[in-house]
């Protein structure tokens, strides 16, 4: 007799990508694909400094158990790295430390999801997203996006439509979408949080990765033009995208009634965060390096969007459009079918590995109604000559 | 309109403890309440030495995103572990990392439990075991225990009444009770397990806290022995008790089509345990270190225990009856009301805290049918003369 499994492992479908990334083993392969930082640009001075000053300092707590809201320098440090992205009323205790930011996404969904309730997700959003709150048993909603982020009418019509427990957004250079919501739609979403009480989710890896001007503050930041919103808001914040992956250091700042119902599911899901991670993030950030460290990822990161963008306009022309992204790590491009090339992302996906380059397709970035036509390209890992090439590559995949 | 939470969050009680861990605070308390190893013992230098070495040898692979189900080397080094510790045949792909072993036990409940299902679990057994099931709706149902582990005739009647979805057992020094189960026990629950076709989770912390000749081989050792039974076992291990509790390294060795839907479970969990806390466990483990520090410990537990025990023999005399540990960090007392004593442990515990000494009673550590006259204590964190004052303290109280 087999295992019998949970029920809600149903709800889940994790193949999608799996098919296509058994290729990427392929020699000489040009990868688009990813979805981390380059390893080539962390701090490993500056975290190897601070590890050892934990240690140094007091190993004791750095290595013992911790309380589960998470290591309390490090939530200092992390409300005082709020200030700097624009928050400057978010207390230590309004915050706890997640196992980076999926950690946050699954404490939502633990705490906030009961089987057949409603979440709105934009379309496409962050893939881990979905399947995080479908094995909640969220019946997921999309809503819309466009280049200046989810289309808050349309959101308003589903949030009337629907009544969701929640509404989850990445509105800063979001993955897959790379979109930046503008300010005026930011302002509308915290209205429309307020009008309909119902609970925002706002995720931010990417806020502080932007290439010229910084974007618009972040809902949170916002929240204080908007009375009453800031009961209604949640906000993740990660070191991942900035610092570090491998430290698993997130955060969440949401009202104090949710924040305790977390804080208890975080202590049967893993009861805390690392606290020699925690306490090696603390060090870092204590020493003021981030600032540096932030400058640099940007000018990188920039200088790769830049090349990208301008080879997909160059080689691709007409068969592909996308909105030339201000930060964050992806470009979220679309196949026009112009002059009646490929204008189906998973063939096109199939045919790029043929000429050795690979990316994903958009589809699975949907929750439903998906536009097969889209398709998403990392330039985070790849350096600038390896992006000409495999632009090339993809203009023969054609 | 406050925040209507998930309806899961209504099977789980949290304030149990949490009234009596409030007068911690109070000065000059000593306190055999915690669960925590003495973080005196970390083995400082070691850990320095093994994130240096990780941070030095391959950075890019200690900070960046990794393996949901584990840094390679380090699930190498723990399948050599595990043969250390008498299981010859774990190959690192048989076993997964998890974020401590708590991390093990939600997947676990993720990955089985429907609302509804029924676990049978020791009474007592661990405290945020019980709370972390419930959370997945689980109905649990409380297996008696003696000196000698689990009762495996009123196990098997509960398996046969009930059908359980599994059998969760800390067959080794458990928290709390700090029972040692006899190797023919052991035996009779793997053979248990196959007769019935019942999963068996073998939660296996304390192991390796030893204080004179080693304990029976754990039920995974042991399946060799018992054809078919290895593949209704799942058994989880941890670096906390014996190495540190803040690199929240665990890890999980199940069958092959749970382990792979704990791993999926675990991707939309946190993603991965900390690379960083990995490699740097990979390091020590791969540097030799863990035989010298396993003899520490026990050296140290085993002295307080033994002063533990004494003191309590001595000063308690006939108002106390407990099974002197052989390893862990507990002893699991009974007020017996002999000669007209106390013969509650709730009450019991407030007035010890009047005499300046803390422990936590035993009732929550029972998922039903609570004898309240339990009450545990940790020797773990106290030195010898605490102890000493502490239970004379504990016998004022009486």
């Amino acid at each position: 007799m087999p295992l019998q499994f949970a029920d809600r492992l149903n709800n889940v479908e994790t193949s999608a990508i799996r098919e296509l990334f058994k290729l990427l083993g392929k020699p000489g392969i040009i990868s688009f694909a990813g979805v981390f930082p380059d390893s080539a640009m962390f701090d490993v001075e500056g975290i190897r400094e601070a590890s050892n000053a934990a240690l140094n300092q007091d190993p004791g707590a750095a290595l013992q158990y911790g309380a589960t809201e998470g290591f309390g320098p490090l939530r200092e440090q992390l409300a005082q790295f709020m200030v700097q992205k624009g928050v400057s009323d978010v207390t230590p205790d309004q915050l706890i430390v997640t196992t980076g930011s999926q950690q946050a996404l699954d404490l939502i969904g633990k705490t906030m999801i009961s089987p057949g309730d409603k979440v709105i997700v934009e379309g496409p959003t962050f893939l881990a997203t979905i399947q995080c709150f479908r094995l909640y048993g969220a019946e997921l909603i999309s809503a819309p996006v466009d280049g200046q982020g989810v289309d808050t009418d349309a959101l308003e019509k589903l949030m009337a439509e629907h009544k969701p427990k929640f509404v989850y957004l990445i509105p800063t250079f979001g993955n897959p979408s790379g979109a930046l919501m503008s300010a005026e739609r930011r302002q509308r979403v915290l209205e429309l949080a307020v009008k309909h009480q119902t609970l925002i989710v706002e995720d931010d890896p990417y806020g502080d990765l932007y290439f010229g001007e910084a974007p618009p503050p972040s809902l949170l930041a916002m929240s204080r033009q908007v009375p009453g919103s800031r009961e209604w808001l949640v906000h993740c914040g990660s070191l991942s995208k900035v610092l570090s992956p491998g430290l698993r250091v997130g955060w969440m700042i949401a009202p104090a009634d949710l924040l305790a119902k977390a804080t208890m599911c975080k202590q049967f899901s893993d009861a805390h965060t690392s606290t020699f991670a925690q306490a090696t993030a603390a060090h870092y950030l204590k020493a003021g390096r981030m600032p540096a460290t932030l400058d640099q990822v940007r000018k990188v990161y920039a200088q790769r969007a830049k090349t990208m963008g301008d080879a997909l306009r160059r080689e691709l022309g007409a068969a592909v459009e996308f909105v030339q992204p201000q930060g964050g790590l992806f470009v979220w491009a679309r196949l026009t079918g112009a002059g009646g090339k490929v204008a189906d992302g998973n063939v096109y996906a199939k045919r790029a590995i043929e000429q050795g380059v690979a990316f994903v397709p958009g589809t699975p970035f949907f929750c439903a109604q998906p536009d097969a036509a889209t398709f998403r390209l990392s330039f985070a890992t790849v350096g600038e000559d390896k992006i000409l090439e495999g632009v090339s590559r993809l203009a023969k995949a054609l």
